[in-house]
């Protein structure tokens, strides 16, 4: 059943597969009057694309974005914006071999036990390829809450074990896994070299953090603003992890730690992550996703074919070793999308002045013009 | 903006505050033909019901739930099941004194930011008694997917800080907490009994276990079934963190040690957690939350009034220690209700088969009994 | 598949069967800070309210309604409202002989098909009674619209296929059928005395007005406001045709004739209905829709049960002669809940001023109380 | 706010204005398997495309889609369809005088009013040039109801005031209008002639007809099959009035008259059309649309301009005498994207058996590749 579409003001639907002609996706929802063009989406999609970074993908994708509707004369119109992504450097035959065989970690089983049929070119609608959508989409998003001041940013905190010593929320620096510790960035290089060599791959942390945040972005119960980026995170498919502010360790805490308590000089602590009962408290938002390692491995593993005969896989093709740093600004993404959604949401739930205002007793003929 | 409705095709909507008459849930999408009674339902209102074990609120509330649409003669006939809970011990004039003040680590701030008025009365929508809702639509949940033989159960693994030894799936078990490691129970009850002289409040860590899933329940790209498992749960106001499978731990593993390999003796390990690529394999799902303390503490704490000035408040109306044992049978639910969901979504998914059969060529005045 | 919510920001999920112990509407999405008294919903619950006029099913209920959540102190908080009216004359055994036997015109067939299973007790969920949770939401839909001062009426202007001469748009008068033709009101009176006579039922024409709308409510392109008010309309039971403006006739004019031509005095005509390309002018909506007459009726008829073997039905319950004048609250109520529904979303769909302002660069820890 | 989605399974998504790079559909919810090409699209594109026919616009486009997304080796694999139309003939400049004039009957001067921008090309996203998106996405719904042998077909019944001599049902014939009746097509002919030689427009009523429709699609209680159908073809931006079998005509029979009796050779009238309570009975469903006439005239009418000013306005540029019929692969479209969405809702809907199978309990670990 349908389930490509995300948000409910803000609403993006992606499409596309891996070795198709394109990907996309189209954004129903943006508010019209906001500046849009081409360059807005390609800073982030560069910052995403392959073939760039030690430990990267050999795939040399361009990927640049079409805006194919839903702009007039670089301004946004209110109606339906189309974001289109060729595929310019799918080498489909490099996938003969996985035709009939199921890849360890990857969406190759459960995706012939649900349709029974599969796209096995590079994992089809399940390749992390799949994500350059989200973030076209997420750019656009940024542009709306950039209205409000809102900001959001992703940072490596932890890579192939290695944690970073960081004092400071996270910021976008400039080396490539946005972390301000070089000690840190110097290890994970090596890292991810090693593991190349080893023919392995790695996992890792990042943490995102919302700035510039009004309080009460959020609803009651289910779409609680966490829960909503909890969704939003957790869909991406290398997630296996999502945390709200203390996270995990605010398990360990007592009540009175845990709680932040308020002066007039603001709050004392931010463990709540900046939500509370699912709505913004006005502090930053901070979230932190664990990223698995790639599945994709040069090691042979034990798997089976689609007769459920026992087989070996060792992966050759372009790959990733680490989904970090590529997956910082899909993070970003997802969150600003979803922050995006909110921020229109809460348009709906102000309250209304009932104001005594003249009666618009001539209404049914007037065609007023300043309205 | 409406945000109390959860699922697609098992769609809860749910309804109440802590004071108010009646909290409730309406559920929209059961299939017809289940067998379902009151008492069905009454089994989990009575695990999370308050005023029954050391360190709960001594609120006493019977919560009998009426079933009051959508069943004849005992079965649901696929019209909406509209269940509902009547307050019946409710003390309003316990929270006079919380009409104007905000309590640290609960939703009073945020609600008031947001709609500008609220409920005081033991946090009205924002109180934890609007999961008594979750649990009764998830046990109508739990009849949909055992039609299936597939179940739910939540286990405690770690509360204060303490962890339990165990080296098995969690399962339901005998004591409070479901959980096997006997020497664990005795500690956390000691743990419980102290933060309570305290004056204090713990938090904890929940593993639930879904077993009988079949392959290929989960949709992509964003209605991956994980992702929908993380909303849910983290949509639970006391939970911080999701973790499916390995979890944060899959971030320090090498690929070729997270990466489930798969024999014909079936898969090897289940790091995944028992969903690839958004949907399920066929393994055990597994997901852990982490809880916070309970806001609510005796211990005096710095906070604010409407009119932003400093204050002090001490919470001594009833209230438990920590969520755990409580919130075990509200963790079902929501798993219960995502799997309910994705049960009947894939339903749409399968492959139609084209058949060349008889055209129905005398449809239009046939009136076939026997379809 | 869940089919019984409309609406996307005002949002009513209704539930309940004929015999049950109750019907009711769960409302989520109403703004915060709106008046709401019972009184406010009882009146129009009133107007629906069976056992009153000639020709009307002696059912007796009093329909009294209950608001069990979504208000403090007499306004709305923004969590939804749950409204609940509990049947207190239901006479389940006039149904009996019903339960193998499909009335023509009526849902038992369809239901039974559907489901396999069905609450054969006055139509069950299929009852015109299902629309009293209408009505109830629609009231509060009323109050959400009178804070801008739009208004919704609806009147007879056709019955048992005598039309009303009316030079005027439907305004609520004074007799049942809100029609301001008395000579109308005399015939179709006794039209209505002279069908239960001989053991038949009527059908009828209701114009709907809305005054006050503002322009650029209604989205493109599939959620038209147009559009939304046909599937509501459409939605009662009894109607099989809506049309907007001009509607049928619309068909046989020229262009030129069609057209509304514009002035600084406004729009020289109202063929339109109110909107284009699905969105308000500003002017009066104007909506028609055609009830077919009540499917119970005394004179026999030919029919099946549930084995399929052929029988005669002669309706002799309690029923009405025809759905007017009942349905004009139904329609008023669900023409209301459109243009709630719609009005909120326009709140989302407005232009972003991106002014130069300060930038929140103390946001972290800041309380802001003024916000 | 977003409201360019169509469907709750089988859910459509359009994008695209008149005079912008392309327009296009992206079908999310198509189950997997289906034999589907750019072929298959094409058929009806063509039917529905500009240049063909007299008193038919001008414009030349191709109208060739391209599948982007979905399908593998000529099937649908079940994640989302992406087509597109690219636009090859767009004269922008023809349209430079409608930059600050609002053309009557069009949706110029509401976009105005909604968004406070528009993309004054050819009415942008209002333009008819939109429902392109709509048959391309309409072909692919034929091909999902097809596996079950429900087809959808519309014919012309009037035009320009004229109507039909049909004792039949309407088929799809070899001319233009759909039209059984040859007296009819020869005078329609002439009458859209003559209005082209006036600089006037047309209007004209299309009857939709389902066959092959099994019982029980359509659900309670707002979502019922015809509510539904009424939207979506409400939502044609030319459709005033929408009738559900005997329609309008209903309101003016007896109660006897109207009810299809049942007897074991079925039902002995059709005035239901199809639909009872909201769910079809298995006889054909039929439907007509009045469409009002193209309001794009040569003859000159009174309007404003954006600053409110009275100006005169004529249409010369390239459009339709009447949307007739080139609206009739539109109205099958919307009445196949729906028929395939219940379709695929009623599969969600159905008796869950319960069977005593053996239980799922070597679960675990087990791959099993026969499922």
């Amino acid at each position: 059943m349908a389930g490509n579409t995300f948000g409910t003001v803000f609403k993006v639907t992606t499409w596309g597969e891996s070795h198709g002609p394109a990907l996309g996706a189209v954004i129903d929802g943006c508010p019209p009057g906001i500046a849009l063009s081409d360059e807005d989406i390609q800073h982030d999609l560069d910052r995403r694309r392959p073939g760039t970074g030690m430990g990267s993908s050999s795939r040399k994708e361009c990927d640049r974005v079409r805006i194919l509707s839903g702009t007039f004369e670089g301004k946004t119109t209110g109606t339906p914006l189309s974001l289109m992504i060729e595929n310019t450097d799918a080498v489909s035959r490099d996938y003969d071999h996985l035709r009939t065989v199921f890849r360890p970690g990857h969406g190759d089983f459960t995706y012939f036990k649900k349709y029974g049929i599969r796209d096995h070119r590079g994992g089809g609608r399940s390749s992390g390829r799949e994500t350059v959508a989200r973030v076209a989409a997420g750019a656009v998003a940024k542009r709306v809450i950039a209205t409000r001041h809102i900001t959001v940013s992703a940072a490596t905190v932890e890579l192939g074990g290695m944690a970073a010593v960081t004092s400071r929320y996270a910021t976008d620096t400039a080396n490539e896994f946005a972390c301000p510790d070089s000690d840190a960035v110097t290890a994970w290089r090596k890292r991810i070299a090693d593991a190349k060599t080893a023919g392995d791959s790695l996992g890792g942390i990042v943490e995102i953090t919302v700035t510039g945040c009004p309080p009460g972005l959020g609803e009651p119960v289910f779409d609680k603003i966490d829960a909503d980026l909890a969704k939003a995170l957790m869909s991406i498919g290398t997630v296996k992890c999502v945390e709200i502010g203390a996270g995990l360790s605010a398990a360990r805490l007592i009540g009175t730690e845990c709680n932040d308590e308020m002066t007039d000089m603001g709050f004392l602590s931010n463990n709540a992550g900046g939500v509370l009962a699912g709505i913004t408290t006005g502090q930053d938002m901070v979230i932190r996703i664990a990223c698995k390692p790639i599945p994709s491995v040069e090691n042979p593993q034990r798997t089976l074919d689609i007769e459920g005969r026992r087989t070996m896989i060792s992966t050759t093709g372009r790959h990733d070793v680490s989904v970090i740093p590529r997956i910082l600004p899909v993070a970003e993404a997802m969150t600003a999308i979803v922050c995006a959604d909110h921020l229109l949401r809460q348009e709906t739930s102000r309250l209304i002045v009932t104001k005594v205002t003249k009666k618009r007793n001539t209404a049914r003929k007037n065609v007023d013009m300043r309205e």
